[in-house]
């Protein structure tokens, strides 16, 4: 058994259903909806208490149940075909400059860590038609400069 | 001239002039931060007066002047080798399949849009380590089904 | 079960009846042609009373009915071998510069919508040979320059 | 002199002159916008009297003149990182299978010339947001199929 | 029913009676053999007197008879791994400047359609070794200059 | 001194002189007009005597003579983006099966020679249109069964 | 059935039977082992009497046997991820300069031909570690000149 | 001024001098000798007292000074077509899977930090010829599963 | 059977038995943890003592047992796309330039072995969270310099 | 500089010398054909001494002699376009599945080293036409099975 199968079950039995991510997400709590959605569709896991939910929940196997609990190899296909997720992509590719400009300035040498990184999506109503509203906050790491005697001070702030 | 020799300019004066981002971005001002850095380093348009206060600050020529309010051919190569933006490459690898169920379930068939599209950076102080705090925003566009003697009412509603 | 499975499953039925895609896309009705052909060949969605005059047609089981009625992960792999489609291709390579001046000059900065986008196909007689004639229209979506106290109210115009 | 340099040259006397691509073609006359703008940017050959006006407007030299009636070598890199183009190839990506079916139960077995081949661009006024309309038309070239001794006489009908 | 699995299931059949591309081509007849055998292989179509005939022989039923019919997604996976083919590929890389050079100067600005297209294969006795003979022959197709109030008439005509 | 600036340095000599290949190719002779255009165009060598020829011709410095002189590297990049090329290119992607499996059925295991290698290139007077004529052979160069305390007869016959 | 799925079988019973390649080659014989074992691994033709042989020997059904007799679509995907397989494509990458240079100053303009080729793989014994040795030769396949009314005279010679 | 010329200046100028990187990275001092050479090779940057220090070790100008306290782009092409570098590729490729097992099974879900991470290069003696040693250690950074009323427990144990 | 197959065979049974990959590489023995799980996971050999061990352990047919004893196709598709792999490829992109200096400053003109190749993984308790160590060490192997009368003896000493 | 500039000047002095490359190996000597004349087409480092000898051949600066002696960056681009290299790619892919199995049947898990490896290439006298003769051979290296109280002593033989 792969992911993949295991994935494409859960969608199969989704469908049957007729039941809403919303309501799966619900039914199984404890996480924020996208990473109990992201879990499901194979990009993440479900902690054993969660999985032993998921799998009552969608009728699975233990085995099945223990896959849910695994990590998975995380990851898609770039770049994205698909519309949605291509506005993403191309987010990246216009604001990366940016982005990196105004982190670097405001937070020293460094990354936004995409693992202590948290993710909400809403609903913004607007008269101008509504808007997908996204707050995403990922800790900012900076690189550790070893090797010195004294552990070189400056890093981590700014110096501009 | 292309607009990568602009673009090297730009950054050649602000290093020599020790100014930061966010200085120049309040000297020209009329639009985000992100924007404005956006345009300076090529993914972006200066509007006129915009162009013009950009033009008057680093000391550019007419020509230059008027290539800041030119669109740009927007886009950098991608995957990004460099960490800070890889780690939003990996964000919509591994979120994907669960942005595209969400904003699909709660929106309808659409996307949210990469144009009318606002995005704002900050510093979340954290016990544990300050974060990197965006909020973006983009106008759901929901998929237009042309054709039909009267338009197919449905589309723009959760079917959920 | 697949949206791939059931794409080819549509296919098979088509051909044992010998039915043409005008006929199955009047059958269904509600939207043109060519967004009845892309949603049965895995491209699009069919909203509910669609999928459900689709699946009378095809004899298809609810679940399959209920996945015409979601949003596929669209998009298709590139470049196209196939010579029909390569021309489309080659289309938006070699007139790529030329549509990206024209389109920003006569509208200023933004994209043609493929979202909120119609298209239609038809047979143009011509005595040197029947010509396909497509036109289409998308919105025109001007990128939006957030973040200033009012509005930088530029946008949209020519500013040529 | 490669036509890479012709082609900034030309860029860079246009923003000095603060010309319009509209009045540009306008000038040089003879064919349509889009194939006189085409081939200022290295994507087309200008006739002999044509390329002799532009050289004249822009005041080029004489192998300046004859390299805008050589072909170039057409084409761009793809898939393309700027929006406004990108949505090109997404069209192209999620309409291809629609579009093959449709053309080829209309048309039979063949393509649609990209070499003979029209397009016009407008504005479309309306009310929800003026529209890039784009007619295009191409002469439907059929599948020859030689070989035989009578010419097999069923290509080019519709067989459906 | 892929037309994968069709071609699959035809080169079974041939090995299984030992049959010949040269025989099966000359069953079936009507075009040329290297028409026939793309077909078989899931690169053209067999218009509908000789999708019968191949049916007939290899004894399809009625449903793969259609397929036959149907215009595949035609195209291979490049560059070619196998040496036969990637010889003309090679010829196309080493070959394509001085092909377009002496095309376009002998034709004016166009192609050599791959669509009303004729080619032969042959073997040419010779006593250093025998040689594969290809002629090849497609309808030059001259860039159409459209737009003007009078079409533009000097395409066409070499301008040398 | 690259290659590629030779070849840009020819083309602009051509381009100033009004030059057509034809002429070149006459004024050097000794091979055939694709070989001699090929070679200019950086894809092939001059033998010493027509490499003379040339110089004379572009009136080159020794060393320019000599790099005639001398075998490039040849190859160009792949798949083109010009139209022209893309059509040898989707030929072989088109026929490539049925041109490998009547090549093997004819001739036995074994490939065309891209190197003992003739092509040439000529008009078709048609009504419906000239046509481009290429006729091309290559030695039948069978793959070779070493190892044998005899070599293996079999090889180079025809076996169906 | 395809000639990956036949490779596996051959593979399976291998296998289980606990043979070597060379028992293996040794019990086919007529070839050199590599050609022997490339053919058993989808990369080459057995001629008619060693398919008969290895049919036997393996327990083939007839089919079976006519597919190793079967000229198979050679080649693997490249590069390679295999360390053993990746060394060689890496002495290829960085001696490919010195080759090219070295073959073609002793040889002349002309290649070393990969298909009347002939290789050997042996055991050297070393004190400080046996060595793998490879022997291999290629017919020096000289690019033919063609199209002059004498052919001409210098090609195959060292012109240094 | 690019952070690529920059490099190459500073690899001239130790070329120049005769410098070893173990001397440059002693007289710049404060961070490890493989952190200072990185960050003199463009992919990292040197605090302001070790910029200002390398900058007087090699002559360098101001601004050439602030560039080197500049983030770079960092990230080199890939895969690594130089051996030394290719086989840490190659490591990545065939340890990965047991890689990501034994350091999930050990840590949980999350990965080795390559931001806040060290790494020392060594010299082994050994009599069998001598080893390079290098040890790293990267701080292990739990995914962290946001979103429940009480941040679920488990993340960060062994669940084995 | 392919090696795939057998791998993920050996994954189930892993989940349904419950086990740590710690467990299996102590029952099994031999070699260090991350080679057996390597193996297991079809990126290496177990010799037949080990393959007998796991072979029992998994109650693997004798056929598996064999594979498990085959050297595999090694190697796994790159740039690797989940995030705990990632940033071992970051460290090979962002380290390279250092570490090729490092290295061939202090051992010549050579590489780290890959094959010849040691490596362990443990945890490093830290205050400020544990760390992933990773120990390795590869031979050093110098480029040998052949073919002078007398072996070039400068090479494997540091030169500068 | 670069190695490439000095690469290119290396050739351009050549080519005005009307040098071979014998002749320049004859006269630095010290190390095999191939080797030298790699090195000084990029591929490779010269020892002091033969630095030396090559820098006064070509009349070097001393920062190029110095260059000579550094390792480069090794590696050229793939897969090559030129024809004559093409063929030694095409026959890894071809022969890559035999060489793998037969090297591996005769010296046990491992691979043939390119770094302790020498080549010779070589004129083969033949009345079908002289063949290139290409000798090569590689120290076997054995994967190392680390890890084990006692190292698992199988490795390295045949397991046949």
């Amino acid at each position: 058994m792969t992911r993949e199968q295991l994935t494409e079950k859960i969608r199969d039995i989704k469908r049957e259903r007729g039941w809403t991510w919303r309501f799966i997400a619900r039914e199984i709590g404890g996480m924020s909806e996208i990473l109990i959605v992201g879990a499901l569709l194979g990009q993440g896991k479900l902690v054993k208490p969660l999985a032993r939910k998921a799998a009552r929940l969608f009728g699975l196997a233990e085995s099945e149940e223990r896959m849910l609990n695994e990590t998975p190899c995380r990851g898609t296909s770039m770049p994205p075909t698909d519309p949605l997720l291509y506005r993403f992509h191309e987010l990246t590719m216009v604001n990366g400059p940016a982005l990196k400009a105004i982190i670097e300035e405001e937070f020293g040498d460094g990354i936004m860590s995409a693992i202590d990184f948290d993710m909400e999506i809403s609903r913004l109503a607007n008269r101008g038609g509504d808007r997908v509203k996204i707050v995403m906050s990922g800790k900012f790491l900076p690189y550790k400069y070893y090797g010195a005697t004294e552990e070189t001070p400056e890093y981590g702030f700014r110096e501009g």
